[in-house]
C-alpha cells in the first residue's frame, strides 16, 4: 500500500492518500484553533548560526549553497544558510524579532515541513511535516500552561480515527532533585542511561551506570525511580517509598501530580506518569511529554515536547515556554500503510458532464459551470465518446455522477440510479458531494 | 505595514497577516477543486540531475549538503540534492514515477513553497509559495484543456477581493510560423528581443534585432505582429493585415481565436490577446499566458504558464501538458502592503473565560471546554486578575467576548453589550465567531 518513493526518506502520496493527510492536518488544526492557538509559518531557511545555537551539532542539518557559489567559499561563509530541522528554533528567533507586536503569553501553532540530513540507509524520514503548539511567556510562564498543551494534544490526536493514545509525562525537577539527593552530579549521564532502558533493559542500564562511576546503590535507586508509572495516586505512593529529601524533587512531584489530576478531569484516561521518560530532559526544565499509539508502540513517540525556561533570550529578557510537536508524517505513514483511514475517491469531482461530440462541449461546459456556481465540483468529459465509455471513464476516476445534457438526466454510477435533473436545482446525495473520509 | 524580515527575500507574517494569506490560499484551492483538480504535494528536494534536466542553469538553484559532509565531496557527488525552484519539474518526475496509478488526462494542483537562490541584494523573493494547476495527457492533450486552465485561473483570481485581472495570451505557433514566413531562423533570438519590448520600447527592440542580423523589414514586421492586442475580432483583423502565409501561423491563430471566444463566454472581459507576450515561448509549444492586476502592473505577471508538448518523457511515451502558476507570495505581499484584505483579529479565539483567582481556574477551564465542544474557540485568562484588567487583556488580543463564570454572563467587549448566558446554548453573533476577512 505504501507508495515506493524514488528518494529514500522523502514521502510522497497519491491524491487519495493526500486527502487522508489533509484530513489529519485539518482535524489537528481545528483543535488547535478551538483552544486559542494562532497560526504562523516561518521561513524554511535559517542562518547556520541560529540552527547551531543550542549546540545541536548532533542534529543532521542540511546546509545550502547557491549553484553559482564556490563550495569551499560557501562552507566558510559566516552567513551560510541551512534548512530548519524543527519548528522550535525558528519560533524562538521569530519571537525575539517580533516581540513588539506579540501579546504574551503567546500561543501559536505551526504546521510545516522540517528537514534532517540523515544518512539515506537509516530508513528515517529526511523531510517530514511537524505540527507544533507552543505557549511562550515574557519573563514568566505559569504552570497551568504545561497542563494546557497536554490537554490540547490529547484532543487533537483523540479527534483522529486512530487507536487510543497515551501521553507519558515526567518532570526534570524530579529527576534532577533525585540525582542531587543521591549525590549524583552527572545528571546528563544518568539521563542518557535511563533513556536506553527500553532498548537494553534494567541490567544493561545498571552496567552503563557502573561505567559512568555510579555506585551500585545509586544505580539501583535510579532504576527504582525510573520504574514508577501510572496515575497520580500510584505515583504518590511509589515516590513516597523512595524516601527522598529534596526541595527540587518535591516541587517537580507536586507539578507532576497537579498535571495528572487536571488532565484526568479534562481528558480522562490519556495522561499517565512515566518516570523513565528521559529524552529531552537535558534541555527541558519542567514537564516532559511523549505520546504512543495503542498497538503501534513501535512507531515510537508521535508527539513529544516539554517546558523550557528559556525558549529565547536577548541577554536582558528571557522567554520561557512549553511546547509539543506531532510527527505528522510518521503518523500519516502508518495510517496509510494500515489503511486506518481512507478517502472514498481521489478526485474532488462530484459530477462528470458527458460530451457527445466536440461541438457540444460548449454546452457541456455551461452545465458544469452552473453546477460549480452552486458549489458542486464538476468537470466535462476529457473526450467526446459513446456514453458507455464516458461512464467507464468517470468510474475509473471515482467520479460518482455522470450528467447527460441532451436528456437532462443524471446517473449515479455507484448505485446505478438515474433520474431527470434540473441543473439549477439538482443536489447530489450528501455523501457523494465531496470525497468522504472513512476510518 | 510590511513586516521587516531579518533575512532578505524570506517573507514571514504576523498571525493576522497569515490569516489573510490562508484566505487567499483557501479561495484559490476552492476554485481548483470545483473544477476537478486533485491536490498532490511533492518533496521539496530533488536530485540535481532532475533540476538541471531542461538545461535551466540560468535558474538560481540551492544545492544541499549534510553538515557532516565535506563540501568538495558533496559538490562532486552525482547524487547531490537541491531545493526545487518550481513545481513543474517535480511534477514531471512524479508523473513518470506514478503513471501506473494515475488516470490521464490527469488534472492536479499543487500549492507549495519553492526556493530560488537569487542574490540577496536583488530584492527578489528567495522563498515563496506557488499555486499551480496542470493538466497532463498520455501521448496527447486536446486543445480545450488550454482554454480550461485559463478559465480556472480567471475564476480563482477573480474570487479574490483584488482589482480586476487581465490574462494576456499568445501562441508559440503564431510567432514561430510568422518568423519562418519572414525567413527568420533564429526564433529564440527574436523572442528574446520581443520580451524586452516593454522595458526598452520599439526603438530599442529594433536596435537589438539589427544586432542579431535581422533585416529592417524583418524587424519592423516582427514589431507589427508584437503590437497586436485585444479581442478575437481585433486580432483577426490585425493579423489578416500582416499578410502571412504559413500553416503553422494559421494553426496558432485558430487556437488563439478559439481560446478568446471560449473564454469570453465563460469568463467575459478577462482574457485578451497580446502578441508581445514572449516569455516562456522558448519551451512552451502552444498557448502562453501572463496575468496582470489592474493598477498593479508593476507587480509583473502574477500568474504565468503555457502548453508544452512534453512535460515528461521516458523515451517511449511522451506526456504533453498545459499549466499555470500563481506567484502567491508576490500577490499576498502586495495585498498586505496595501491592506486590500485584512483580518478582523489575529487570534482564532471568540471567548476569553475570566479567572478571578487561580482556585477558580478549573471551573473556568470547564466553561471553556463546554464552549469548545460546541465549536466555539475559547481560552481561559492567562492570569487571575481584576475584571477590568482581564477585559483589557482580551481587548489587546482582539478577543471579542469575555465570559464571567460566577455570574454566568458574557460581555461583547467590542460593542459593550453584556447579557446572561447559558454555557450549553449561548451563541456568539455570527460575525464574531471566527476572524472575519474584510476586503
Amino acid at each position: 500500500m505504501a507508495k515506493k518513493v524514488s528518494l529514500s526518506g522523502f514521502p510522497e502520496w497519491l491524491p487519495g492518500q493526500r486527502l487522508v493527510e489533509r484530513f489529519v492536518l485539518e482535524t489537528i488544526r481545528t483543535q488547535f484553533e478551538l483552544h486559542g492557538f494562532a497560526e504562523i509559518e516561518t521561513r524554511a531557511i535559517e542562518p547556520v548560526g541560529e540552527l547551531l545555537k543550542k549546540g545541536e551539532t548532533s542534529k543532521e542539518i542540511y546546509l545550502l549553497r547557491r549553484l553559482q557559489q564556490d563550495p569551499v567559499e560557501a562552507a566558510n561563509d559566516p552567513k551560510q544558510l541551512g534548512l530548519h530541522f524543527d519548528l522550535t528554533v525558528p519560533f524562538a528567533r521569530y519571537v525575539l524579532e517580533n516581540r513588539g507586536q506579540l501579546v504574551f503569553p503567546f500561543k501559536r501553532y505551526q504546521i510545516q515541513k522540517v528537514w534532517r540530513g540523515e544518512r539515506p540507509q537509516d530508513g528515517r524520514f529526511r523531510e517530514f511535516i511537524q505540527a507544533d503548539i507552543d505557549i511562550v511567556g515574557d519573563g514568566e510562564l505559569a504552570f497551568h500552561n504545561e497542563v494546557e498543551v497536554a490537554v490540547v494534544m490529547a484532543r487533537a490526536l483523540g479527534a483522529l480515527p486512530i487507536p487510543p493514545i497515551t501521553i507519558r509525562v515526567n518532570n526534570r525537577k524530579i529527576v534532577q532533585g533525585y540525582c542531587e539527593s543521591l549525590g549524583i552530579e552527572d545528571i546528563e549521564g544518568a539521563l542518557r542511561c535511563l533513556d536506553k532502558l527500553e532498548k537494553i533493559g534494567p541490567e544493561g542500564v545498571l552496567e552503563q551506570m557502573a561505567e559512568l562511576g555510579f555506585s551500585k546503590n545509586q544505580s539501583q535507586k535510579l532504576l527504582d525511580m525510573a520504574e514508577i508509572k501510572g496515575s497520580a495516586a500510584q505515583v504518590q505512593a511509589a515516590t513516597s517509598r523512595l524516601g527522598v529529601v529534596s526541595d527540587l524533587f518535591t516541587q517537580g512531584l507536586t507539578e507532576l501530580l497537579a498535571l495528572l489530576e487536571q488532565a484526568e478531569i479534562r481528558v480522562p484516561g490519556i495522561v499517565k506518569a512515566d518516570l523513565s521518560v528521559a529524552r529531552g530532559l537535558d534541555y527541558y526544565t519542567g514537564m516532559v511529554y511523549e505520546t504512543t499509539v495503542s498497538g503501534h508502540e513501535n512507531l515510537g513517540s508521535i508527539c513529544s515536547g516539554g517546558r523550557y525556561d528559556s525558549l529565547a533570550s536577548d541577554g536582558k529578557r528571557t522567554y520561557p515556554g512549553v511546547g509539543l510537536s506531532i510527527g505528522v508524517s510518521r503518523l500519516v505513514s502508518r495510517i496509510l500503510a494500515e489503511q486506518m483511514v481512507t478517502a472514498s475517491r481521489g478526485v474532488p469531482t462530484c459530477v462528470m458532464v458527458a460530451v457527445t461530440s466536440e461541438e457540444t462541449r460548449t454546452a457541456a461546459d455551461a452545465i458544469a459551470d452552473k453546477l460549480r456556481a452552486r458549489g458542486i465540483s464538476a468537470e466535462t468529459a476529457p473526450k467526446a465518446s459513446k456514453f458507455g465509455k464516458q461512464i467507464r471513464s468517470a468510474d475509473q476516476r471515482g467520479i460518482p455522477y455522470v450528467w447527460f445534457s441532451e436528456s437532462s438526466e443524471v446517473k449515479n454510477i455507484i448505485t446505478g440510479h438515474q433520474e431527470s435533473a434540473n441543473v439549477d436545482t439538482w443536489q447530489p446525495e450528501p455523501q457523494y458531494l465531496r470525497p468522504q473520509i472513512e476510518g
